[in-house]
C-alpha cells in the first residue's frame, strides 16, 4: 500500500505540509496516492542515520551485502502485481515492459550480490616487507577498495525501476558498502515507496543498520539541494537532463570539500552510414532506424538522435525508405504531460532552424501524451555553425546530416560534444579504410558499435555507459554493468598492519580465496 | 646546457618579454640563467601540437611507449653530474637527496615502462556473442581503459625531480598514452628544462610525435590558468599548496567541459600515540618522531605535523624526550626564501594561538634560508574549537594534543580534514580494544600505518598517496605508483567490432597474453 510518507531509515515519516501527487499520461488525470515532500529536519536525520549506518554497513562481508542485495530483489519481486500497476499508472509506459525492467532491476541486484559474494573486486594489491633491503628496508603494504560514505542517488524520469529507487547507481552504492539516500523521482513516487519498502524489508530481514537506505520525497529542487550540499554526503548518482545534472556537478565542485558527482545526461548518439554500406541495405537500415528512433517513444539515452552520411543517391534512397517507414509506426506514450510538452517545444523549435527540411512528420491520429516522432534533413555545412541543431530533442526525434564529403563528415564529428554511443555502418572494407572517421568518432564517446543501434543496453561487465561530457560528468567511470561500483570506493593502504587486524581480503592466509596482486603477481595463493 | 626556454614539443622558444631567475637558498644568491615565461601564443601552439601528437601517441603500443619511458630514463642518467648541481643549486637539498631523488625517477619510469609493456593494465573486458540467447539476442562487447587526451602537469617545489618535469604524473600519462605539457615550476626552472631535454631526446630518439611533450616556464599564475582552461586540455595533475590545487579545481570545474583534476595538497599527517604504547616505549618512539618530524626540513607531504595523545604521565614522558631530543636536530636549508618565509609566518601564527604552549624551539646558530624547528602542546579542546590548528605549517613543525580520554580523542578524529596518512602507535592489543579509534582514523586517511612513520612514501602498486579532500581533490586514485596510471584513462567499450580491427589487447588471439576477464573468467586464454 502506497502511503506517500518517506522512508528516514526505517521509519515511515510525513512532517511536511507539501504534498503533490503522479500523473497517469494514459489516461490523462492524477492518481490519487498524496504524497508528502521531505522537511529539511527529515533530510538531516536521514543523512545522520546514514552517516551512523555507514560505520556498520561498511565494515559487512561480501557475504552479508550479498544476502541482503538479493532479498532486495527477492522482496521486490513479492511486491508483484502492485507494483507493475503503479509502474504503468505512473509512466504511462506498457505491461510488457514494467516486466522486462524489473526484471533488468532484480538482474542487476543479483549480479552486484554476486560480484561482491565472490570479492575480488576490492583489486586486493599487497607487497610483502623486505625488512634486509638496502639502503632502506621495504614495509609491508595492503591496499583495496573501501567505501566513500553515504550516496545521494537521483532517480531517473525515464527507468522507474531500473534506474531509480532500487537500480544501477543504489545497488552499485550498496554493494560497495556505502549508504544511500534516494531522492525519489516526483513523476513516479508510488513506484518508489514500493520499492523503497521491500529495501527496508530486506534491510531488516538481514539485520542491515537503520539508515543504510532512505527514501526522500520531492517534487522540487529544494531536497536534492539540501542533500548534495550536506557534510556528510560522499557521492552524489543522478541520471538525467544535462541542465539537472550539470547544476548538482557545480553545487557539489563549490562545497568546502567537494564531492564526485557522477551524472549520467544527454546524449544524440550519431550514427555515421557509409556508402556502400547503404548501398548494399539501404532499406533495412532505414526500417531498423526507424525502429530504433521510436522504440520507447524515443525516451532512451541511446536514442540515435543524429544520422550522419555523405550527400548522393545512396543517402537520398535511405532518407526516403526512413520516411516512409517511421510513419508507418504507430506514436506511444511518453512518460508525463511535461515531458511531452518539452519534446513538442524541443522538436518545433529544432525544425524552424534554417536550412532544416522535414522528412518524415507523424500525422495520423494519436491519443493525448503521445509522442509523435520526427525525421528532418540538414546540409552539413549548416548544421556545423548551427549549435542549436546540437542539442538533444529527448523524445522519437531524428536528424539527418547530409556531409559534402568524409572530410566535412570528420570535421562535424571533431565539432560534436561527448556522447554516450556512436554508431558506424559500413562494410568491413570501408571501417577499414575510414580509419580517421573511425577514431574521430571513438574521441567522442563511451561505446562504439559496428553495424547495429545504439539502443538496447546489455547489462555486463564490458558494458562503458558513460562518454565525454556532456554525456556523463565523469568519463572515467561507468554507470552500467558491475563495474559501476567503482564510483563508489577509493583505495585505501595498511602500512605494518597486524596481520589478524586486517579486513579478511588482506591477510595472509586469504580466506576468501579472491585473486589478489602479490608483489606483482596475480594469484589466489595464500602468502 | 640551460637556455632558459620553453620547449613548445621539440623546439625550443622564447618569444616572451618576461623573465625571471632561480634561487639558490644555500649560498642567499639568485642562479644566473635567465628564463622566458611562455606566451599566450606559444601556450596555444604546445597545446595545438599535444592535441595532434595524442592522435597518434594513443595509438602506440605497450611495447613502444615502454621504450619511450626507458629512453627517458636513460636520457636523464646521461644528464649526469650538471643535473645534480643544478638541482641542489635551486633547491638547497643536499647532494645526496638529488641522488636518491633521481633514482627514484628513474625507477618510477622504468616501472611504468614495465606496466605498459606487461599490457594488462587496461583492464581487457570480454563478454563474447550470444545470437541464439532469448528473449533477444547478446551482442559481442569488449571494454579496455584508452588515455583521456592532453594532460597538464604542475611541478612541486619540494620534488624537483620526482613529483615534477617527468616525475610521477608525467611518466603516468605518458604511460596511459596522453600528451603532458608542464607547467614547470619557477623555483627549479633549471632542473626542468634539463630534465625537458631529455624527454625531447628521448621522444626523437623513439619516434614519438612531436608535440607529445612540452615544457613551459612561468612564474606566475597566468600561464597554468590559460593551460587549464584550454578546450584541448582533458585533465590536470599538480602536487602542492591547498590554496593552489583548490583554485585550478575551481577553475576546471568551471569549464563547459569540466575535467578532472587530481591535486595533492596539504596534510598534518595525525599520530595517535596510545598509553601502553608509550609506557614500553616513551623515549624511543620520541627519538624516532624528532627525525621524522625534522627529515628534509618538514618538506615531506607526509610530515606528521600533529601528535595526539591521552594526558598522563607517559605523554609527558614524551613529550619532555622529544622536546629534549628534536632540539638536537642540525636545522637544514629549505626550498626557498618564499617557503622559509611562510614558515616562520604561519609557525607564527600557530604558536601564538590561545593555550598554546611551546615545548621547544631551536634557538641555536643556523645558517639563513635554514627551517628552525618547532614543537608545541595543546589540549584537545583547545585544538578542537580552533580550526587555525588544524593547518598545515609546510615545514619542521608539529603539534601534540593532549586529549582528556579517548573519547574526547575520537572526537578529535572525526573532526579532522582528509588527510594522506594516519599512524596508531600502540600495542597490539590496544589495537585490538580500540577499534572506534582506528576507524574514525581510518575515515579521514587514505593510508594508515601501524607503529611507525608517516614519511617515506613506497613507490609501489600497494601504495595509497591521495586521501579524503583537501589531501587530495579526488580520494578515488593515487598520485604514486603504477596505478596512479588510472587518473587518466576512461574504459571505452567496442560492439560487435571486427576482430581484425580490435586493439590487439581485445582481439580473440590474445596476442599479448594478457590477463582478461573473458565472460566472467580471469584468463589469458585465446577465445
Amino acid at each position: 500500500m502506497i502511503t506517500g510518507k518517506n522512508y528516514i531509515g526505517n521509519q515511515l515519516s510525513a512532517k511536511g505540509n507539501n504534498t503533490y501527487k503522479t500523473f497517469n499520461p494514459q489516461t490523462n488525470t492524477e492518481n490519487s496516492s498524496v504524497f508528502t515532500e521531505a522537511t529539511s529536519e527529515e533530510i538531516n536525520l536521514a543523512t545522520e542515520l546514514a552517516t551512523s549506518a555507514f560505520q556498520s554497513y561498511s565494515k559487512k562481508s561480501g557475504k552479508e551485502k550479498a544476502l541482503f542485495l538479493r532479498t532486495i530483489a527477492d522482496e521486490i519481486e513479492n511486491l508483484g502485481d502492485e507494483l507493475l500497476h503503479v509502474y504503468t499508472s505512473e509512466s504511462g509506459l506498457p505491461a510488457g515492459r514494467a516486466m522486462g525492467e524489473r526484471g533488468r532491476t532484480l538482474g542487476q541486484l543479483r549480479a552486484f550480490a554476486a560480484h561482491v559474494e565472490e570479492g575480488s573486486w576490492v583489486d586486493a594489491t599487497i607487497d610483502t616487507a623486505q625488512p634486509e633491503r638496502q639502503p632502506i628496508p621495504k614495509v609491508d603494504l595492503r591496499k583495496m577498495n573501501v567505501p566513500l560514505g553515504p550516496i545521494v542517488v537521483f532517480g531517473a524520469s525515464n527507468f522507474p525501476l531500473a534506474f531509480s529507487t532500487a537500480g544501477g547507481d543504489t545497488a552499485a552504492a550498496l554493494a560497495a558498502g556505502c549508504s544511500v539516500i534516494v531522492k525519489s523521482h516526483p513523476m513516479h513516487a508510488g513506484t518508489g515507496e514500493l520499492v523503497a519498502s521491500a529495501v527496508i524489508k530486506a534491510a531488516e530481514k538481514t539485520g542491515m543498520p537503520n539508515g543504510v537506505f532512505s527514501n526522500l520525497n520531492s517534487s522540487g529542487i529544494e531536497v536534492g539541494q539540501q542533500l548534495v550540499k550536506h557534510p556528510q554526503v560522499k557521492g552524489v548518482g543522478f541520471t538525467g537532463s544535462i541542465r539537472g545534472g550539470r547544476a548538482l556537478f557545480d553545487l557539489a565542485a563549490q562545497r568546502d570539500e567537494p564531492i564526485p558527482v557522477f551524472a549520467e545526461m544527454g546524449s544524440i548518439n550519431p550514427v555515421v552510414f557509409l556508402p556502400e554500406a547503404l548501398h548494399e541495405g539501404a532499406e533495412s537500415w532505414a526500417k531498423t532506424y526507424a525502429g530504433s528512433i521510436t522504440l520507447g517513444s524515443g525516451q532512451f539515452c541511446t536514442n540515435p538522435g543524429l544520422l550522419l552520411g555523405i550527400k548522393g543517391e545512396r543517402l537520398n534512397d535511405f532518407a526516403q525508405t526512413l520516411a516512409e517507414e517511421i510513419v508507418k509506426v504507430e506514436p506511444s506514450c511518453m512518460l508525463h504531460p511535461n515531458i511531452v510538452g518539452a519534446y513538442n517545444s524541443n522538436k518545433s523549435k529544432a525544425v524552424s532552424q534554417e536550412g532544416l527540411e522535414v522528412l518524415a512528420d507523424f500525422k495520423g491520429d494519436s491519443k493525448t501524451n503521445y509522442g509523435r516522432q520526427i525525421v528532418s534533413k540538414v546540409e552539413g555545412k549548416t548544421f556545423l555553425n548551427n549549435p542549436t541543431l546540437h542539442h538533444e530533442v529527448f523524445g522519437p526525434f531524428s536528424l539527418l546530416v547530409e556531409c559534402e564529403d568524409k572530410t566535412q563528415l570528420e570535421q562535424i564529428l571533431n565539432k560534436l560534444e561527448g556522447q554516450l554511443t556512436g554508431t558506424i555502418v559500413a562494410t568491413d572494407s570501408e571501417l577499414t579504410l575510414n580509419s580517421e572517421i573511425v577514431s574521430a568518432l571513438q574521441n567522442r564517446v563511451g561505446r562504439i558499435i559496428f553495424n547495429g543501434v545504439p539502443t538496447g543496453v546489455e547489462v555486463c561487465p564490458s558494458m562503458q555507459h558513460g562518454g565525454p561530457y556532456p554525456a556523463s560528468t565523469d568519463s572515467r567511470f561507468t554507470a552500467v554493468g558491475v563495474d559501476s561500483i567503482k564510483r563508489w570506493v577509493r583505495p585505501f593502504s595498511f602500512q605494518s598492519w597486524p596481520n589478524s587486524l586486517l579486513p579478511n581480503e588482506l591477510k595472509n592466509e586469504n580466506p576468501l580465496k579472491i585473486l589478489r596482486n602479490i608483489n606483482g603477481n596475480k594469484t589466489t595463493d595464500k602468502i
